[in-house]
């Protein structure tokens, strides 16, 4: 019995997003339903090498199949200019839950893209118009990229406006996908004027206001990963239908954690967790509902159900390198 | 730039005892001057499989090397029965702690024994009679075979005695060792009254007492890995020296749980961690000690201290197997 090898082409093959979009909506409808289990994220913080890593297990039961594993993933911002690597270099261990067989182990960087461009899709299924078309992007930053992909999944979008500090990078996006789409350039208010609003940014000073968005925008709010980040300003969230994907979660580090810490933001202004809008016992986005905002932290059973289709996929196309990592008796 | 696969053979071949032996010591060093970071093990719990999963992170920092990892492993102990398969199946993830590189992935199930071998060794050398030169072995399942090997690096061992109530697993370890010991099967008694012994049995009421075992007997208490399991009678721990390995591990899930949780010992009876021994401020054995004991639980820092004694050795010997697990842009 081997373990099967998936370097990031392989993952990025192999999560097909519209298969990693229902497994994590599965995903999130059984964090709903009590049938997960997600030990916190344990960290070590190395300010040496102004670096952290992050374990980052789980096990999730989505009733029609379950499956386990663990992402191992790091932040160590000065790679890029002092080691030519990535920011951020993952591992995922994805495990066979009734004997524990490490069934394969996988990039966890493109892995964590697909996943959360899919749970934004998952979110926007539920809070964009029906008939949205338009998705601005705030940050032409890797993740953007699938964002689109993702987004364009779940609705029929035809014009996409971008923006970035980097005009270079605005540029590259635009070429990535002009065949397929009416993009171009515009600023942060003309992003937000669309139908749908992905903010991808690092920023801890909000860069979107009430005035940058559209009366019913929905916004996936992508881009805060830990405390003292946030995209959007309060008086937009105050008036905002929130959904987040984990309270714990997204009140220490998600979109919302300056304006909760800060008490501007209660428990009364979270409309709810994505889960019970996916199990159906709370309702997504109705006729009289404004601007929606889905505050996406990322958790770990989205990298299990997106690692699931993966797997899956890469054993029915006979794809990876086999591995023997245990010698059988 | 590529990651290192590494087999179990390959860990057998590059886990060589001296250098993890001094690699774990350094280990238990740096936990006691606080230059290591390892988040409390997370645990995944499948009652509907019988097992578990759990991610032992670690960071440490021995002065000279520094090391980073993550083994994540299991507890499924219908395997063998249901799907020839081991009971834990470890596997670990060797990250450069300055870029999160992945490193090395490699077999974790052989590194655990290693390192829990290295463990009982630097105990034993801190803890043993100088002149010891006899060792007990309980138990003769896959962990005593390192037991043994280990232990003969830090005393010039010559008489082995070895139990267990399988008269198979005695015969078979008898005759692995026959060429280079004076080995022979025996009672509890005969293989407690040695120099030395090492308990590596998975029991749940205790099978040694203090007639069990000889006037100056070093044990290291290797069984226990859990709640409610422990080796040795209460009156045995009572009147030796206990060392642990970490206090919280220890109480809730070593050699001393049981006792600890009923206050038969408290604090007052634990002489103190192995850490302590390392770095002199606490002192091992001396003319007048009696029985000692070392309550040996696992720290993820071994695992880390192992692997990078693998990794090196590994890519110094140009072994294993190399995989480009993120496409370098």
């Amino acid at each position: 019995m081997n373990t099967l090898l998936l370097d990031s082409d392989a993952v990025d093959a192999h999560a097909r997003l519209p298969a990693v979009i229902d497994a994590v909506e599965d995903a999130f409808g059984a964090f709903e339903r009590g049938t997960t289990q997600m030990p916190a994220k344990s960290y070590i913080d190395l300010p040496q090498y102004n670096g952290d890593f992050r374990s980052m297990p789980a096990y999730l039961d989505a009733g029609d199949w379950d499956a386990a594993g663990l992402k191992w993933v790091n932040v160590h911002p000065d790679n890029p200019v002092d080691h030519d690597l990535p920011t951020v270099l993952g591992t995922m261990i994805y495990s066979d839950p009734e004997t524990a067989f490490p069934l394969a182990i996988m990039d966890g960087t493109t892995l964590t893209m697909k996943r959360t461009g899919a749970a934004a899709a998952v979110a926007t299924d539920y809070l964009a118009r029906e008939d949205a078309s338009s998705l601005g992007i705030l940050g032409a930053g890797v993740q953007s990229y699938t964002q689109l992909r993702a987004i364009s999944e779940v609705r029929e979008i035809d014009t996409v406006v971008v923006t970035d500090q980097d005009d270079e990078r605005v540029t590259q996006f635009i070429e990535a996908f002009e065949s397929d789409f009416d993009i171009r350039g515009g600023s942060i208010s003309d992003a937000g004027h669309c139908d749908i609003l992905s903010t991808v940014t690092p920023v801890e000073t909000p860069i979107v206001g009430p005035e940058d968005v559209g009366d019913k925008t929905h916004i996936n709010a992508i881009g805060a990963d830990a405390e003292g980040k946030h995209e959007l300003a309060d008086e937009l969230l105050e008036a905002a239908r929130i959904v987040i994907d984990d309270h714990e979660q997204c009140t220490h580090s998600g979109e919302i954690n300056v304006p909760y810490s800060e008490g501007v933001l209660t428990d009364s202004d979270i409309h709810g967790e994505i889960g019970e809008l996916v199990v159906g016992s709370l309702e997504g986005r109705t006729d009289e509902t404004g601007v929606t905002v889905f505050d996406s932290t990322g958790l770990a059973i989205q990298d299990v159900a997106a690692a699931h289709v993966v797997y899956e996929n890469a054993r029915g196309a006979d794809d990876g390198y086999e591995f023997g990592m245990i010698e059988m008796a």
